[in-house]
């Protein structure tokens, strides 16, 4: 940590400063020049707040050295995690793994259906929601468990992995015998950024999975809020490459949710993959008219079909495929 | 519900959304004008998705009419909610009141310390955190039940009553045998304004408990995400007059999560009363450099009973008082 | 227009609003319902600015129905604008074209140099800036005229266009006899998206120039000021579909300025094309870490031929081609 | 500067920034520990670019220690700056000073009946503009130099100063015999805060006028573009103390921009005062209904003049007074 003096600050509270970096557990190195003096702190401690020296009599400005993330930095595996499953997909690798399926499981009917015509465009996991937390009170909120096991079926029936999304911490236990990949939501901001997340603060998400031993941790960018009220998100398309360059964890992007709206899914989906995805979650129902929920941003079977095939075209730029 | 067709809208796209409204459950009246044809759809509903409508052929703007929410309006109580304690406290009644405390329990010692001179400074509740989940997984989290213990302890001591966060619905039964106020926090977006939540947002989030017949809500705003970094979060104190007007549930303000530097705290705390606040949330600790978390925003014990001084100055220039 | 009366409004209040549309040049209809009182606004003018009718007592809503631009807007042209310049090359057709070149002339070896380098690689556009406004009053400020004849001398020697950016109306003049392209920059924000602009705002900016008698405006995306702080600026992708169904006028992008770092030039430059943009906008320098400016996202040579090969291997997959 | 190096930094690349940074013209002060090495650079150049070392192979950060800034930092004035006029007026003194009038000149009427209840209600600046560049090519664009007259003119009959707004720097010799104050807007991001500039952007503005030989600036708050859309801009009020504490220079505050709408106008202005602000503008109109710009955010003079008192009694708080 580097705390910078201001001009004007006194020997007193220099010393202060120095005081409380020492007591906080850190090696202290003074440089005093010209105009101001500069402490360099040095220590293995990584939990400490630099506000707390901000807020100091005398001191200009703080910097963190050391990144406040260890496990998911890009140093602790330089070669990049790779995710394998027991059918062998594997996610971080040379493969682009495409995540498809309705926003919310509605019915046996409506699941597989839309399982079949995505498996057979090469969708490799079935995406589909069973606890739907809606912005209303007065929303379709989900089918539940029974959700998961048509789910279960329809992955095995089709060949597909499975991915859902865990609400709350309770309802783990319930998701475990029937879900390959429990997605944990935008609502508590753990692997999907959140819509006011930094990249910092995703990946500090993504620590606190590692640190409880956890190393399969797939990040996900789904959009941000910024003022432009077009799209219900902005999707941050430069956090992929932002992110493969700081941590080793696969990064996938969700157009439907980052855009909301069917027309830019497709647009946005290609664009993802030029910028070095290694997966996407792309919403799909059979009749979008009809969905109980987010049909606006589904795509018709039709239009994913044709995104497979321009995502075919795309990713040998960058030296990808898709299945 | 207003739907606006674009110019070239051809006569099937215009049926098709016309059946479209009718099978949602609600009455068409239609204008065809020189140039386009606009929509009117009347029902009761008020659960629907706008955008089902945006990207179907033909359509070029939507606009609901009725706002998303009923329960939470002014409309629904116009001369505004006043809710009161057991022991005669009001929140939505004359008197600005302020909630104060340190951001987390850390011993019995340090909340009697503050508790005591908050309460002789005039804060008529006594907040701190029991549960501390926090960015990093490296850090302090929270002294638990004991610490909702110490608080309740600490309250009837010094007549205060007692505010802490829920961080998950799992805990709610252990809190409320020694909690007054449920703070329902940012992390899973429901009373305070989460930092990329719009008023609307929030407004909604209030419908959802409203629905589920608990009336006694009271609104937070407590800094959004915006480019500045210089402060942790940009304090919306616009937000509080807006509020008022859209709502009739009280609006608090907190200067304290919503800037993140003690500096900054008094300032937005003067400025959040002067906009109409009806509550403030302000964190002080005895002794803020040795503050386990969040120490760099809480008070020093001088500066809040200055601000309280300068609080009852001001209060009368918008007609309320301090307690 | 639709103004949409709260529950409460009175008579009296419905009949001002009346009148102030009336008296605005607008013919009213008014529906009553059960709970509400609805008008609709039709009239020629798209001047108004609908706050007036926001801020009338008892008035709920106001929506616009017709877009504020006529001139830039897709109806206008519905198939698309397509501007060809005197050497043939043109921008909104079948080619995405690539404009490089360096942040700023610097001397006759360095743009002559790297003029060269990226004619040879493809690029169709020379660009390069003479005048430079920083940040810092204490920076290179750019070389003038000087610069312009040098950048004239250039293109005409290797067969390109080329582009530079007018600062001030006074400057026109100057440049006409020298640039091909006058681009207007975001500091200005009228023909780059300005960094906090919506795109409603990026399009009534062309509007203005077109009712100005000029139709030959290319838009283009260069990041917009989010919260996040790891780039520059936040490139908005998906600005680049979304204008291209709004508008008929060519789309184009700006990796550098909108990322601010050579390392994520190529990735969003290649998403960029995979959304669907008409153009490109390149920082290239033949040795970056001596450029008087913007050297941190300028592309070395060796890293815009290979862009460009990935660039030609993605356009297929839009249906596009690049030079 | 500091620049720390990655963990994995090679020697070749740490000795390549250090050349780098001599080159620059810095000293170069290296601490190797058992991770990694941090260089410190010193030198008196303040308008380096910190992302061309960002971008060198094995650096990890690069931090600017001292603020890019002089003129306009605390340090330089650390008694505050006090701008005096020729009636002897100051600003950044005691008194909070009240800049209000109409949004445009409209006509000798207009302004007149304006100015006189303004000075009643005790303004001491006169505003309105005379040049209005307005979003939409389609709407009144200002009465030019007869309305600089006119202000003139009102100015002197009721013993306040002028301030009007500069649009582009040739205007500025038509505006000097008529103008105290000129304003340079937002649309150019000078001494007006643009509505995405950062605070140090703010200042840096600053810092080019200062380096020009005028030290008599003053900022101004008047709204950010954030996500939320119910107000035009989101007024950062913590704006006000951060400014007093990291410069000399007066700050003021706009809350009729900074809010758009006339009903929150009010609250905002008292929010500003009680945040420390050194002065105000205020659009007020006689009759707001039938202005030719900016309506909606006029006060009423009744409202204006109930303002003020309120204004009056939330000054001694933080021991300033009004007018």
């Amino acid at each position: 940590m580097i705390v910078a003096m201001q001009d004007t600050a006194t020997e007193e509270q220099i010393q202060h400063v120095i005081e409380h970096l020492v007591r906080m557990g850190f090696s202290v190195h003074r440089t005093t020049g010209e105009r101001q003096t500069v402490l360099a702190a040095v220590g293995a401690r990584i939990d400490f707040d630099i506000r707390n020296l901000e807020v100091l009599n005398g001191v200009q400005q703080v910097h963190r050295i050391s990144e406040p993330y260890k496990l998911a930095g890009r140093g602790f595996r330089p070669d990049g995690t790779v995710i394998e499953f027991s059918n062998g997909l594997k996610i971080g690798a040379d493969e682009v793994v495409v995540m498809a399926g309705p926003c919310s499981v509605e019915s046996r009917e409506q699941l597989f259906t839309v399982a079949e015509l995505i498996s057979k465009a090469g969708a490799r996991v079935l995406r589909g929601g069973a606890f739907k937390p809606r912005s209303s009170p007065y929303s379709f909120q989900g089918m539940g468990e029974q959700g998961l096991k048509l789910l279960r079926e329809a992955g095995d029936r089709f060949n597909m992995l499975v991915i859902s999304e865990v609400m709350e911490i309770s309802q783990i236990p319930l998701m475990l015998p029937y879900v390959d990949i429990l997605q944990v939501g935008a609502r508590n901001m753990l692997l999907k950024r959140g819509i006011a997340a930094t990249l910092e603060e995703l990946l500090l998400s993504a620590e606190y999975i590692m640190a409880g031993g956890n190393y399969d941790v797939i990040l996900c960018e789904r959009g941000i809020r910024t003022f432009e009220t077009y799209t219900r998100n902005t999707l941050d398309i430069s956090a992929i490459p932002i992110i493969k360059k700081l941590s080793h964890l696969p990064m996938t992007s969700d157009p439907s949710h980052g855009t909301g709206r069917r027309d830019k899914v497709a647009p946005m989906a290609r664009a993802s993959v030029a910028a070095g995805a290694d997966a996407l979650l792309i919403e799909v129902h059979h009749d979008p008219d009809k969905a109980l929920s987010d049909g606006a941003q589904s795509l018709f079977p039709e239009q994913f079909r044709t995104l497979m095939d321009e995502l075919r075209m795309i990713a040998p730029a960058v030296h990808r495929k898709i299945g």
